[in-house]
């Protein structure tokens, strides 16, 4: 693949220089109208080996367009903080909101190819995490994201010198280490490697762009070119952000296999045997919850459920087992503007706890495939794709180590009718009800489709749905409670 | 202090039943009352020794109201982003959004106290801790949050008796370390640097409310009636949250010793000095930025001045030294939500560097004392008390290990006319000029006198104002490149 780019092009310092002028005033008028359109936030990621020019590139950037309104974000050492959340988190931080543009010199495409050239990771692994790379960037560009991919390609003879000469020069010498060299040994390996992720990770919606790195004069041109081009084009554009794909509609649940219909709610508890469950329940969760093996794992759980199903009374009880300090709830609302000027689910990355600590959601990122949907909210395409981005958001939960539960937690529409009305009289609960309350109960056929659907297309055997009777709220909550336990159970002595 | 609270006042049973549910209501109608209205945010301080029914206080405050609209926030080790910004960046993380409650289970005043028990501090020291503590909170209760501190008292032979117990208990038993008990041993000592620093920290905008925590029913129902009590006055206020005290106005600075008028002009370079210049400090930047010293120091530059008088020119020039990904810019425009919702320094707080790092603020909290007193955006009294509250952030900063250089750039009526009609012909830069541009240009003798007092209140002889003469620009840049090395240099060697 690289071989086609190995062509020697240079660019004369006359050329440079006529081009350079317009090129910057024109890059900077794309900026300036894009921080005041807010239209959209800009990625922009500068990839390739060592002594490619990604750093000068990166600078460049920076002195043709407002440093001001940019982002450059080089890859570190993850912190702590960010070592105890999936991989993404630390990247989830860095996403650019609407109007600016963030430069990443290093990205999540750098340490599985990394490790793959270490032979740390096996072929398949690599394609795994080059897989889950290419949801993300397709997620992000139907969030509206402009994604740019450069890779900044070098022969080998031509980056030993670069790297030696960088070495030579007592300013930049720092930058060249041993591991570099470490990796100038597998230079082959790594061609091979980065070639093959490059290839898995060339959409449509993110494309990579191959820069031939051997010319400065000729790299920054191109590079700055391009940028420019897809800046304006998105600028300019009229029509969505996205042309929309047809996506077959969502199969509709025949009546028989109805899984909230096929719910026995008829489980009971009296108040005394509900204590005693609720202590016995809420004792094994203390006690879990400060176990070593806890302090290594994590807790995100998710309550759902119609208006009055009993959600804030679960998350309630299962508060009162947890070390208040560990534990934050976080009651979903309207986003705010910081998160609406961010795709979808970083309001959601945002608030997953550490280890030791347990993120309770009063509604969560599922919204998006009920409220949203049902309501017309979202547009079809949005709430299609978004089951597979919220399966590999939780996933990613998951494979760090995080216990992810999802409880449903279901009543009758009866039984919702007789709450509502015992709640506009009591002056306790007055609070919780609204209009919309009431006016929402007309669209019940409609979000309960919607709720066959999600249960179906994002319950997974490692993340499954748990389904609460809740027409009893103590059964209700000891179910939540016994599921919970059960999962902590399994997964800390599993 | 502490016998009079040694009363051994106890609450029965039948009276805690009788009491808790009213309480109970009226809390959660006032919490609701807070979120819907979000006027102001709440800051609960649960203070006091081990086994005092701290973490119990906390788990019943969390079940009497919303659990959802509660922050509660231990006090874990910090972090390493916690470590490498100053000791009280963690804890502006956690303060509360307006509408919310932060139950602090552990506080800002835990280190100095526990540093101070065990010798670590020296008595004066720890009096200097407080006396930031105090102005901190006063800021608080300034800014609009509502501060309630709670101490809970214990004699030493009931804290011992309570520590037993605790310890026996296998659900509770991890919750008693060595340390503990160490600290037990201390008791006197304990008792005696708590009094002192409760005295220190009990001021009418935050004082302390002793608590006797011999009787936990009596404890409860005296947090809970208190913190209630707090809540419905604040919400049924209509008055401003904090009275207006009446402060001498700002002494007018003579014209004879106005540093702005004093200020020399005149300060020209060639090109071509300027590009030896440039590349000279611009060199020294870079060099010291790389060393080892800088990667557990940071920079924070803060740049002010007129409209068109070069802060953007001059910041370009200081990115294209520094690494591009451990520098960040900061336009500072207006809030966002997620800002409006905090005290007014918290937007500045959440931008401040790691080690190896620097931010650069283009504009800043001089904001405050700037615009916002020339304008009339901010009360009289807010501007006014802000010179001590910014004098304390960069005193932190600086006493965490960043320097922090501030620089005015300095030009005249004349050549900002110059300019902004320069700016009106030229396409590149269209974009800077609006017509409140043209609008400020009328209250010049105004924002003179707000800079003579900004310049006067908040130049220290460790934080420095530095008065660039900007009417050349190449000259301008010049003195910001050689003066940030300079600083550097002293810094990083001295």
């Amino acid at each position: 693949m690289f071989e086609a780019f190995e062509l020697g092009r240079t660019l004369s310092k006359e050329d440079f220089d006529a081009q350079e002028g317009p090129l910057r005033e024109a890059l900077l008028e794309a900026q300036m109208d894009l921080k005041n359109s807010k239209k959209f936030g800009v990625v922009v990621i500068i990839g390739g080996v060592k002594g490619a020019g990604k750093r000068e590139t990166v600078g460049v950037l920076n002195s043709w367009m407002d440093p001001r309104f940019i982002d450059t974000l080089g890859l570190r050492e993850p912190s702590d903080e960010e070592r105890e959340r999936p991989p993404m988190w630390r990247f989830w931080r860095m996403l650019p909101p609407k109007g600016r543009i963030a430069l990443f010199h290093g990205s999540w495409h750098t340490m599985p190819i990394v490790d793959r050239a270490f032979g740390r990771i096996s072929a398949s692994r690599m394609e795994r995490e080059m897989e889950r790379i290419r949801d993300f960037e397709t997620m992000l560009a139907h969030e509206g994201v402009l994604v740019l991919k450069f890779w900044m390609h070098l022969a080998k003879d031509l980056q030993k010198k670069r790297m030696k000469a960088i070495e030579k020069d007592p300013l930049t010498s720092w930058r060249i280490t041993r591991q570099d060299w470490e990796n100038f040994e597998r230079y082959d390996t790594f061609r091979k490697v980065s070639a093959r992720a490059i290839q898995l990770t060339s959409t449509a919606e993110a494309p990579w762009t191959l820069v031939e790195a051997t010319d400065h004069r000729h790299q920054l041109i191109t590079v700055g070119r391009h940028l420019l081009e897809n800046l304006r084009a998105r600028l300019d554009e009229t029509r969505p952000a996205v042309p929309l794909v047809h996506i077959p509609p969502v199969r509709k649940v025949a009546e028989e296999v109805n899984p909230l219909r096929a719910l026995d709610l008829s489980g009971k508890l009296e108040k005394k045997d509900y204590e005693t469950e609720l202590e016995r329940w809420q004792g094994d969760l203390a006690r879990l919850t400060r176990t070593k093996a806890f302090q290594k794992r994590s807790l995100v759980c998710v309550f759902e459920g119609m208006d009055a199903a009993g959600k804030g009374g679960g998350i309630r009880r299962v508060v009162a087992a947890l070390d208040a300090g560990r534990v934050k709830v976080v009651p979903v609302a309207a986003p705010t503007e910081e998160e609406r000027a961010q795709p979808y689910l970083w309001r959601f990355w945002r608030q997953l706890p550490r280890w030791g600590s347990a993120t309770l959601f009063d509604r969560s990122w599922y919204g998006r495939v009920l409220v949203e949907r049902v309501e017309g909210f979202a547009q079809d395409s949005d709430w299609m794709r978004a089951f597979e981005e919220i399966n590999s958001f939780e996933d990613q939960m998951r494979r760090s180590g995080t216990v992810v539960c999802k409880f449903w937690l279901q009543i009758s529409q009866d039984e919702q009718l007789r709450r509502f009305e015992a709640r506009a009289d009591t002056a306790f609960k007055r609070f919780k009800i609204t209009d919309e309350d009431w006016r929402n109960r007309e669209k019940w056929p409609a979000y309960e489709a919607a709720i066959c659907d999600m249960i179906e297309r994002t319950g997974t055997e490692e993340i499954p749905w748990t389904l609460v009777p809740a027409e009893d709220k103590y059964f209700g909550r000891v179910v939540i409670l016994r599921t919970l336990v059960e999962r902590l159970k399994a997964a800390l002595e599993g």
